[in-house]
C-alpha cells in the first residue's frame, strides 16, 4: 500500500542549481565555475536562493517518482499540480483484476467501517467483474470501480515545484493519502539532495522563513527537535494560530505511522 | 446528465487575437488597429495563424465552461489537459447524496448490463451512506463511491488550448464521455465566434491542413456535408487509413446521439 | 512614453470567481449559484480565497493588456513571466525608423548623462540606417540597435499571475522601468475589479498577510494612508528590515512620479 | 561566438521514457519493467510514442544546456518558449566590459557591412562606459547597449519540449543566431540519446511523419542522405511547396557553416 520510489533524478542537480545562480551574476561561463565551486559555496547559493524566493534556479533540478498502489482519489489530486509531468496506468487497458485489485483502504475506518469498506470494495469488485463477462469494454465497466481502486502513476517534479508541492500536501489540511505520499516523496529527495530540501515544509514553514531574521531561519527538523520553538506568524495560511502551528506539523506527520 | 455551459469568455475576443498579430508586424499601436480593423481582415489574420500554426496569438480569447453532472472518470481525464483552470464541486466538502448521487451510465450499458451499473451504484451508495453513518468522514467515505459517481467542475481554457483540447478529444480514440464533453464545448464556442472555431477538428483535421495547399483547406463541416472529400493524409496520427478517417470523424461525433 | 492600457478582460470577472469558488463547496450547479450570489457574497468569497492562498479561482478572470512604448530590456524581463500570453511586434519585420524610433531614456539619466544616451541612440540609428541601406536584412541589422529600442507588446494574464507579477514587480528590487508597468497595470485593473485587487501588493504585503490574523490583514492603501501601520514580518523576503518596509513600498510607487 | 553545451541530463532517460510507456499499459509496477525491458524494447516504445503524437511521456526526460556568447536578441527570442526553465546572467550585475564584451556580429554582415557593425559596437561601447563612469547605474547604462551584446544563459528543458522547439527554431524560417543554437543543441541530445531524437526536426519532418504510412517513416538523416525523398505533404506549414522543402532544411542547417 502507497510505494514511493525516486527512480530517477539530475545527479548532480544541487551543484547545477548552484552554478546556475552564480552564473546569473557573473560574466563567467559554465566551465569557469563548474571548476571552482566547492560543496559550502553550494551551500550558501541554494539557501540564499530558498530564503529570498529566487525560485527560477531551482528548476533546472528534476525527479521522477513511481508511485504506486494509490486511489485514484489521491491520483486525481496529484495530477492537479499542473507543473509537472505524469504518465498513470489506464484502467482502459489495464484490468485490476485478480491479485492487481488492490485498493486502499484510509486508516480512519477502523473495526466495523474497516469491514464495510471491504465488504463494499468485494461488492464493486464482483460487479465490476460480471460488467466485464457481459462484454461491457473495460473503459466502461470501471465506471463501477470505487474511487478507492489502486492505480499506479509516474510522475517527474523539479525542486521549485516540489518545494510547492510539499507546502500544500505536507499540510494536515490536505487529505491523508496525498499527504501520506507528500511526506514519502520528501523522504526520498532529502536523501539524495538534503542541502536543496532543507528548507522544505509545510506552508507554515516556508512562509514563516520568509519574514524571519536570515540567521532564524528554521526547518522541518527544528519542529520534530525543539518543540520549544516560536513562531513569528500570527498564523498559518490555513487559519491554525501561532500556539497550534508545531503540534499540527507533527499531527500532519504521523500520517506515516497509520499507513504501516 | 453531461451539461456543457459557456459561462464566461472575451467578447471581442476575435478581434483581440487579430488586432495582436497584425501588432506582430507593424509600428503602431493598439488603438489606430482597433479603428481601421475590419470584419473581413479578423477574419484573414485568424485564418492565416491557424493554417500556418502561429497558436501564440489564440492565446488572447479565454472561454469558462461551466461542465456539469459528468463522472469522476471524465473529469480525471480533463484535469490531465495542464494548460487550463479548474475548479472542481469537492467530495470533500460536498456529499452527493440524495437526489444529488446521479452516477453517468455508460451508453455501452445496454439493457441487463444496464440493470447491473444501476445495481452497482445502488449499492455503492448505500455502503457510501452506511460509513457516513457510522462516522467516517466525508473524505474517507468516497473512497467506496463508483468511479462514476457524478461532480462539477469550472474550466477555463484559452483558444490555443482548445484547438489543442479539441485535437486529442474530438478523435474517436477518446472514451465517449471526454468526447462528449468535448463536442458540446465545440457548439458553445463556435455559436460566439465562429470564424476563430472553423478550422477545429480532431488530429486528422488539423494535421491535413497543415500539409494541404492552403487554398484547399478543410473543415468539420466539409466532412459532414460533403462525404466524397479525399484525404491527402495516408494515415490520421492514431493509425487510422486513408480511406477509413471521414468515416472515423462521423462516428466520433455520434457519440452526441448516444447520451440524448 | 510607457503606455499601459486594458484593452479586453473578464467583465463578469469578480462574479465568475466567487461562484466558481462556491461550486467548490457545494452540489448545486452555475445557474443556481449565479441568480443568488449577491455583491457581498462576492466580496467575501474572493477575500477567503486570497487571504488563505486558494489561488487557483483567481485564474478564471483574464486580462489583456497593450503595453506600448517599452524599452526591449522591459519586454525582455516581463516574457519570463511564463504564466502568460505574449504578442510582440517584431523588428525582423517592423523597422523602428522615423516617428517609430522612440528609444527609452531612464530616469536616473539626468542632466549630462542624458545628453549622452541621446547621442547614444542617435549614433546607434545612424548606424541601423546605414546598415540596412547597405543591404543588411532588418533581422540582422537590429543587432546594432540600443537595448532601450522601443517595442510595443499585447500582454494576456489571469489574476492569479497578476499578483504573482506584482508581487515582484512592484517590488522596489525591480528594475524601474518593468516596475512603472506594474504600478500601471494595478491602476487598470484596480478601475475594473477593485475587490478583485484590494489584497495586491508586493511580496511584503502578500506574505504579511498570509501570516497575519485575518481581521488585521492589510493593504497598499493603508500603506498610502496610515503611515503607522505595524508589520509583524521582522524582515521583507528580499532582505529589507521590518522598520523600512513601508518606506520601501512608498518609494517603489514613485518610480510614476519620476517618468510623467 | 555560439557556444552550446549539454551540461546535465536524465542519464537513463530513454529507459524511462521507455517504463513509464510501458506502466501505463501495465498493471505492474516499476521494479518489474525496469528488470526486463530490453534495448530493443526502448526503441520501440520510444518510436511508437512519437509517431502516433502521445508526447507526454517525452517530459520524463530532461536536459541542462548552457548556452554562452549569445546575444539578447536570441536570448529574447529563446525565453519565449515557455515550458522551459532559464537562468540568465543579468546586466544588471554583470557589466559586460573589457574581454567580457564581446557582441555578436551577424553572418549576413559581409566585408563593409561588417566594419559598420564592428564601428556600431565599438560606439555603443564607449557610450556604455562613459555613463558608467558619470555614475548612471549599469541597469541603466545598458540601455545603450547594443542588441548584439553578448549573453549567457542556463536553458533545461525536456524531450517534449525540445521536440517542440526544434520543430520551430530548426526551420529555415527562424532567425540565423538561435537556429544555430537549434541546431547545435540538437548535435548535443543526438549523440546522448540517439533513439529518441532520431525523428526530430522542423515542422516539416514532424508533421509527415503524422501523415505518413508508419513503415515509412522519414528522419532528418534521410533528408541529407537520400536526396531523392519525396514528401506527400504538398506544402510545409510556412508554405514552402513540396518540391522545395529539402532543400529548405539543407539550407537552413548551413547556418552552422556561417558561424565557424
Amino acid at each position: 500500500m502507497i510505494s514511493v520510489k525516486l527512480v530517477s533524478y539530475t545527479n548532480d542537480g544541487e551543484k547545477v542549481i548552484a552554478i546556475a545562480a552564480k552564473m546569473s551574476r557573473s560574466r563567467k561561463g559554465w566551465d569557469y565555475h563548474e571548476k571552482d565551486m566547492t560543496d559550502d559555496e553550494i551551500e550558501t547559493w541554494i539557501r540564499d536562493a530558498i530564503l529570498h524566493g529566487y525560485w527560477s534556479v531551482l528548476e533546472h533540478s528534476v525527479y521522477t517518482f513511481s508511485i504506486e498502489e494509490i486511489s485514484r482519489v489521491a491520483s486525481h489530486q496529484l495530477v492537479r499540480h499542473r507543473i509537472a509531468s505524469y504518465t498513470q496506468m489506464s484502467h482502459r487497458f489495464a484490468k485490476p483484476i485478480d491479485e492487481y485489485y488492490k485498493p486502499i483502504i484510509p486508516p480512519s475506518a477502523k473495526k466495523r467501517s474497516k469491514e464495510l469498506v471491504e465488504k463494499a470494495y468485494k461488492e464493486a469488485y464482483d460487479n465490476y467483474y460480471t460488467l466485464l463477462e457481459s462484454g461491457v469494454p473495460e473503459e466502461d465497466a470501471r465506471y463501477v470501480l470505487p474511487n478507492g481502486v489502486n492505480t499506479n502513476i509516474v510522475v517527474t517534479m523539479n525542486a521549485r515545484e516540489l518545494y510547492n508541492f510539499f507546502s500544500l500536501r505536507l499540510c494536515s489540511r490536505a487529505q491523508w493519502e496525498i499527504r501520506a505520499i507528500a511526506w514519502k516523496m520528501l523522504e526520498e529527495v532529502k536523501k539524495v539532495h538534503p542541502r536543496l530540501f532543507k528548507y522544505t515544509g509545510p506552508n507554515c514553514i516556508i512562509h514563516e522563513n520568509f519574514i524571519r531574521n536570515e540567521n532564524e531561519s528554521i526547518t522541518l527538523e527544528d519542529i520534530f527537535k525543539d518543540y520549544k520553538l516560536e513562531f513569528i506568524s500570527q498564523r498559518c495560511i490555513e487559519g491554525v494560530l501561532r500556539d497550534g502551528i508545531k503540534k499540527c506539523i507533527i499531527n500532519s506527520r504521523s500520517v506515516l505511522d497509520n499507513i504501516k
